[in-house]
């Protein structure tokens, strides 16, 4: 790709379980020509012998996968998180398929992520809310039945489909801000409210929480209006004397 | 799909080796609404045992799929015949994407055909020289290794994105908020920072409120989001006794 256009994507796989699932995983991302692998707490551990085998050769994949123990820290330095799942979620967030995800990766500013689910269960509730978006395979409504390296080729080839079309022309909204930095904004909101008793009763609390998340996610806000929202929140914990 | 379009394609596997990998192509098929499968000359007969669990579900497939000698009498009805490769063959055919076969395939009279080669060696010149077109999977120049079942999805994929069958489904976010709303909001959020001695120094308090209405007039917030803010907003003006 030429100078100028979007850094490419990383897929994350999260609590992936078996680990010829993450070798057929690798495989599929290279022969779209991605790379960069990150796994959250990968069931049996990193290095797995049973990865190598079944990537077929795409050993650069697996020798360069990261691992980390939470999703939020494996997508912190991403700006456009897309959780892929099959299953309609609760939540309020766009939906997107692999083109107008692999249109959007490639035309942004920042990292993207796809973020894919482990393979018996996909992804949590709690995960999905850490996302912008739901990326959502358009499949047969009465058989949906892919599994964890399909929906990565799909993605992987969607957005390399687009990569020799893509004109480098990026408008300049201010880049959104990485994940970590929504994140310590969320971490702070809710220490505050925490101590207003806002979240009560303690039940109901994880919802609630979650509640706030997709809402302050839902945004894309920028490094700039971040600052000021925790200024905003800095201000609202720590009143001036007037 | 509506009357009138053209029929839907098969896919035929020649002298597929694996029973597990005629099962995994299956499953690929059925994701995307495909169902008609032709074999010719699978190498361990047919049915094979092994195909069923590997289609994790998709039997209507199997239990169809037809069995021929030769790849002729296997399109012997079918107008319209790809070879899928990912080798450049010495033959003079033209080459296309799944994407433009796919549309091709929805546009012309007459049934089509995928023709997919062995899990090992691929199709057979002689295979080739039945096809009308060659189909080639763009692919990582420096690693090409897509597996049977990854070819079959990448097609019927395409298939389906250009069928009506399948319609990219649109998430209901919610209405967004009238200005109205927004407009209760901000001013409850500045009655609360007004509190808090946040607009300080006087001077420079219109442009902070500027900033702060720019930044929460950008997310689109629908109704409910509105609501949940603004409790949050309560909650931060009128703690509760803990």
């Amino acid at each position: 790709m030429s100078e100028g256009t979007a850094p490419y994507p990383v897929i994350v796989l999260v609590r992936p379980q078996l680990g010829e699932n993450i070798g057929k995983a690798a495989r599929a991302m290279l022969n779209f020509g991605l790379t960069e692998m990150r796994l959250v707490s990968p069931r049996d551990g990193w290095p797995n012998p049973d990865a190598g085998p079944a990537a077929a050769g795409a050993d650069i994949v697996l020798d360069g996968a990261q691992v980390f123990d939470t999703l939020a820290d494996a997508v912190a330095d991403c700006a456009h998180v897309y959780a892929t799942t099959v299953r309609k979620r609760g939540v309020t967030k766009p939906v997107v398929t692999p083109e107008e995800a692999a249109r959007e990766v490639h035309t942004v500013q920042g990292r993207s992520a796809y973020v894919f689910g482990p393979e018996r269960s996909g992804l949590e509730t709690e995960d999905v809310a850490l996302a912008r978006k739901i990326l959502t395979v358009p499949i047969n409504p009465d058989f949906g039945s892919l599994n964890l390296a399909q929906a990565v080729i799909l993605c992987a080839y969607e957005w390399s489909k687009q990569a020799s079309l893509v004109q480098p022309t990026v408008t300049d909204l201010g880049e959104p801000a990485p994940q970590e930095e929504l994140e310590g904004m969320i971490v702070q909101f809710e220490a505050l409210l925490e101590s207003t008793g806002y979240f009560f009763p303690p039940d109901r609390a994880p919802a609630t929480r979650r509640t706030l998340r997709n809402l302050l996610t839902k945004p894309g806000w920028n490094h700039l209006e971040v600052r000021t929202l925790r200024g905003v929140l800095s201000s609202l914990g720590h009143p001036r004397e007037r």
